[in-house]
């Protein structure tokens, strides 16, 4: 992780220094640059500890050769394939009609004139801009995020929740889930030296988490996925890390991501009720990432939300467990990444630290209003008996069936490949399969400096153009690899894609044997 | 400020009780709540120092006061007046038709088919679009902001500076400029002790700058601006302030806020070679918030960027001070504040400092994409000799016409009230004048433990609907008070708005006489 964060800087400066050069070069200077102010030494250090895979060395890497490739460079592909990030939309996943219709006609309310845009469109269109300022999208809305919506999110929960009921005041729209996982955390983090804030996270994890607790200071505490059993969460393995923590730290906070990232399996109820109980006992401020709950394929899976569980156990927990929970506009069927739209819900929150959170918010003022609409749209779709209900359950179904039939077609071929293991797809849009990689192959990528799996990941990148993230990204068991590939590109495109890594992954061994 | 601070706890805490208590009833609570973890005594004391006045106690009242209106308890007035916030569109300003028009297209691209849009708004959009992944705005952008968005602020910078380069590597976009500031002081702080990093800002400030510092652990260093002077920022007083810092932290970062926010002033082109050089003297990292560049009322003065000067103050400067500066599409004449659209421009910023930059913002995943869609937009408006171009430049100069208008009309009718001095408002949106507070009122405000500008303007709500920021939340010399007030509202009202204050006033004085 370490190299990768100094591949990143070396990235970097490579195109900087040249823009750097030029722009010097405009000006023509008497004397060279005296010493920077500010520099790596003198920087903020937790700022510098950070790192964040998903957007990192090999990504710059695939952005060099798509540059080589525009400038007619020949390579053994031609086009590079970003299947590191969940950016359904740039894989060519369409947007949902009836979302982008009542989008423009809140950008631009001309439209609700026109009869080319059905009425329950315009109805939401109109409920949403009522809502805001001068009927505005153009004004900010409360820090906490517009009212109505707010109203609309905490009646899709009850919903999915069975009659379990939520309250708007508990409602928090953010900058997409990121903003509201990373605000919490700040607001949770204290203590210097044996009583800094410890934060529970799986690994692997989704790195925003291992990021955040960086650059505030915290204190990363590892609980171990189980991977010999489908990447499930053991609440034996809870016990562990958090016993070992206590030496050293203040264990205050346990994140769960489920379906997981970038694991993809899904917590069974009985398994969210131990965690629960675990962080009664414990004391833990619960966290829990749901932002992929729209995303289950296997059929023996279903997705419990945190919120329903703790309250089915009785007020001895729903009444004492604090839990934040997030949810997203860029996941799901969806796919609307752009819009950082999102929402974060409180429960057992502290009054005053409920002020404190309106507090810390304001300063930024709001999360966008364009992504605040986006979010009310998911959460209060077209319902049976509106003129769009046929249409966006065919697009919605569409989406989510293909992504189904993708999951268990990427299972399928890496385990048929030697020296690839990929569990079960039960959810999210990612498969993590674990690969071998021969020593041969491990000592040269220590002779190049990287991460055996990044030297992996590297030459799939070279000689492919398929670009996905090496598992030291998120965090593995030492001496075990993988990588993290999403299951976005279309299902002919995909096969391809999983073809071509199983042949770059059988010449690979043949070369390293 | 402690009191406003207590203010916003209290006033947030009683509506959230309420929903707490209801909450609590539904479920049948067999025993009450155990002590929660997360406390304001276990929570981060630097968000719990974090204080912002623009959304702070004031408002939440007026929040509480609308909501009695609508219930139809009786005032002596029948609306809230929300004068706190620059939130142009809240105040009944029309969006640019032609923004919203390339929105509406980006957003919903069935319409680029459609006859009732322009073709220079349809040419923008496209241009946006194939920036895009999927050419979609549900696609993350870059890091940094989209290719093509970045190039086209570079092109509006060196136009607005004559011909000064700009770089599109310099540039960022951001989700807002606020976003932009506290992402840039964020990687600057570091130290501890006296050797924590001093960050200079002006006193009256926006108090995003206090709140970012309070959250990082930073040492805010306040330089005062000379009120009798048109609140002109002196350079001795920059001499004085970072002389007197020295002894317990290490200034690293000035600040200036030009045109001033709340103040209004306007910066010559001496006063900002002088603080270049100053910064140059004492190795201090430039922060310039530009973001009203376009809101320049006073004949006399002429907005000139920090980059432009710096150029032109030769290479001995220009190769040397490190400047990041900031614009948005919340303010101009614009005033898109929902959409959070800005940019920062980095100059001399060090090459691996940059990789630093992109990797911070990295984490999380980009800005949102139709802000940056806004934000193309105003770097890039219709031109001479297209379709658009004269409705565009009618609606523009409409709303800057108007603000002129306003900000003169402000000034003098202050200026007619015995006991308000007002600084002329060279720019900005925003009076700040000063007002005597006599010593009876003085003491009835330190019996409701309220600052003495909070207890007028608590007292100026109540009785007009008029909602304005007291001075303390902004600072200021001890012993003088103020607020700030947006020229926002529609010429009438705003005439409305100020005979209210004046008789307010008037009789403020009597009663406390």
């Amino acid at each position: 992780m370490q190299l990768a964060a100094l591949l990143v800087r070396r990235g970097c400066s490579q195109s900087s220094a040249a823009a750097e050069a030029s722009a010097v070069l405009k000006v023509r200077p008497e004397r060279s640059p005296r010493e920077r102010i500010l520099t790596l030494e003198s920087m903020n250090p937790q700022v510098k500890a950070v790192e964040y895979a998903v957007r990192g060395p090999i990504v710059l890497k695939a952005g060099e050769i798509e540059l080589e490739l525009q400038r007619g460079i020949k390579k053994p592909f031609t086009e590079v394939i970003r299947a590191n990030i969940g950016d359904a939309q740039a894989m060519g996943q369409q947007p949902i009609t009836f979302i982008r219709q009542v989008m423009a006609l809140c950008t631009y309310p001309n439209l609700l004139n026109s009869p080319s845009f059905p009425e329950d469109a315009k109805k939401r269109a109109r409920r949403i801009l009522q809502a805001c300022g001068g009927n505005s999208l153009g004004s900010y809305s409360a820090s906490q995020g517009v009212n109505c919506i707010r109203e609309d999110v905490a009646a899709y929960i009850t919903r999915r929740d069975g009659g379990v009921p939520a309250e708007p005041d508990n409602i928090y729209l953010t900058t997409g889930a990121s903003d509201g996982i990373s605000t919490i955390l700040k607001i949770l983090v204290s203590g210097g030296g044996k009583s800094r804030t410890g934060v529970m996270i799986p690994i692997p994890q989704y790195p925003l988490y291992s990021a955040v607790i960086s650059e505030l200071g915290a204190v990363q505490v590892n609980y171990y996925l189980d991977e010999d059993n489908c990447w499930a969460l053991n609440v034996n393995e809870l016990r562990r890390a958090v016993r070992e923590a206590k030496d050293h730290c203040d264990p205050k906070v346990l994140c769960i991501i489920n379906p997981g990232n970038p694991t993809g399996q899904v917590q069974s109820r009985k398994c969210i009720e131990d965690v629960i109980h675990f962080a009664w006992e414990e004391k833990l401020f619960l966290l829990a990432d749901e932002v992929y709950q729209d995303n289950v394929y296997s059929l023996d899976c279903r997705f419990h939300s945190f919120k329903k569980v703790l309250y089915e156990m009785g007020p001895e927990y729903s009444n004492n467990v604090e839990l934040a929970s997030f949810h997203s506009t860029s996941k799901g069927y969806m796919g609307e990444c752009g819009y950082r739209g999102g929402y974060m819900e409180v429960i057992n929150l502290h009054p005053e630290i409920k002020g404190q959170l309106v507090k810390l918010l304001s300063v930024r003022l709001c999360p966008p209003v364009s992504g605040q609409a986006a979010m009310d749209i998911v959460v209060n779709p077209p319902v049976q008996g509106e003129e769009s209900f046929e249409q966006f359950s065919k697009e919605k179904e569409s989406v989510l069936g293909n992504l189904a039939t993708k999951a268990k077609l990427t299972e399928d071929l890496f385990n048929q490949v030697p020296g690839i293991h990929c569990n079960p797809l039960q959810g999210a849009m990612y498969a993590f399969p674990r690969i071998f990689i021969p020593a041969k192959a491990v000592e040269a990528a220590q002779a190049h400096k990287m991460a055996p799996d990044m030297f992996y990941c590297m030459k799939l990148l070279e000689e492919t153009g398929i670009c996905v993230v090496p598992g030291s990204g998120f965090g593995q068991r030492e001496g075990t690899f993988h990588f993290r590939m999403t299951i976005l590109p279309p299902v002919e495109k995909l096969k391809t894609v999983l073809e071509k890594v199983k042949d770059f992954h059988i010449k690979f061994l043949e070369k390293y044997a």
